[in-house]
């Protein structure tokens, strides 16, 4: 156990899975039987994961990003939230949830961009050492409907398109691929759920699995 | 050899130790010998680098960076840089000349953070793969030197010093014995060169050495 007072849970999953929906259903839930929890978000939720994060996310004039510069950036967000937020909350015994974690990496910077995984694995390595979530829910979705969940997105708010949404949709395909891969080779961590069922069902998955970690 | 056309070379040394007035001298010499020839810096010298310059070097509110944070940091703007800036030069056949390279990694954040010295190399490894300079110039001068030189830099420009100068003069120290335990390690390709010679002492003591490469 690499996590011995508190818990991490991370969530994954293409864009338009409703990671965000879902996190705070089950923030609410805990806070509401007693339980210390926090929420988090990658990249960022520290000083310098949100710079990172602009960085990332926004395109900007004059400002190239190759694959391995992206996959140190957000490696380096990553070591600043394990130090900074991550460790010190499950060494008070709280529970973490996070948007995204080192499988986002693994899925979008690996398979996505294709960079040699061994590289990957490397650079997670130095970013989060021992600190490995207790469980992660895969929220999945074919990728027509987070392209069109995504396209709603943005039609509600102008310019919010960002680097990775650029990307063509064989590019999210092969997330998709990556995501059932991982899942595949660590079916005692990663939970998949299947996220076109409402948001209560998917919730009510969730917590069942969850009541049994606490 | 990692560079079969151009030509690396990089310039190492504690601040004030004149690498940029070196590194302009050579340039000139090197133009006006009629090769191509470009200057460089770390962090830096790209727009992402640029940006990654300023998280790492002024003090923000807020943020807070921590060792392997920095290290991952640094690592991804010289990823840029060798990506986008310096491989393509040494494919024309460039002279390449850099303020700073990796070894400033192995001695600020191995040496002188005190981070295992596994993992600054696995981090270096994956920014640079194998581009590795041909030479490198480390210009030396006593800690108390370049003391005295930062603070007469910073007298002159007030609100000049930078979040690595912040440190305690022990910091300086172990930067200084990094560079020369490195030095002794790979003295092909490190020359140590006294810095507090006059400045063209310094320039003719490097020209002899380049000479021999062109």
């Amino acid at each position: 156990m690499t996590n011995p007072k508190g818990l991490l849970v991370t969530f994954e999953g293409n864009e338009g899975s409703g990671k965000s929906t879902q996190i705070e259903l089950l923030h609410d839930k805990l806070q509401s039987l007693g339980r210390k929890v926090i929420k988090l978000r990658e990249p960022g939720g520290t000083g310098l994961g949100e710079l990172l994060r602009d960085i990332l996310k926004t395109p900007k004039e004059g400002v190239v990003i190759n694959p391995i510069a992206e996959l140190l950036l957000m490696n380096a967000s990553r070591a600043q939230l394990v130090h900074q937020m991550i460790r010190p909350a499950l060494d008070r015994g709280d529970i973490v949830l996070i948007d995204r974690f080192f499988d986002s990496t693994i899925v979008y910077q690996g398979h996505g961009r294709s960079l040699d995984m061994g590289i990957v694995k490397k650079a997670i390595e130095i970013a989060v050492g021992n600190t490995i979530p207790n469980i992660t829910y895969l929220l999945k979705i074919p990728v027509q409907v987070s392209e069109e969940r995504r396209e709603r997105r943005n039609s509600a708010k102008p310019g919010a398109r960002d680097r990775f949404e650029e990307n063509e949709r064989t590019f999210f395909e092969r997330i998709n691929e990556g995501y059932e891969f991982l899942a595949e080779s660590d079916p005692d961590r990663i939970k998949v759920i299947d996220a076109q069922m409402g948001i209560q069902s998917v919730h009510s998955k969730i917590w069942q699995s969850m009541e049994r970690l606490l």
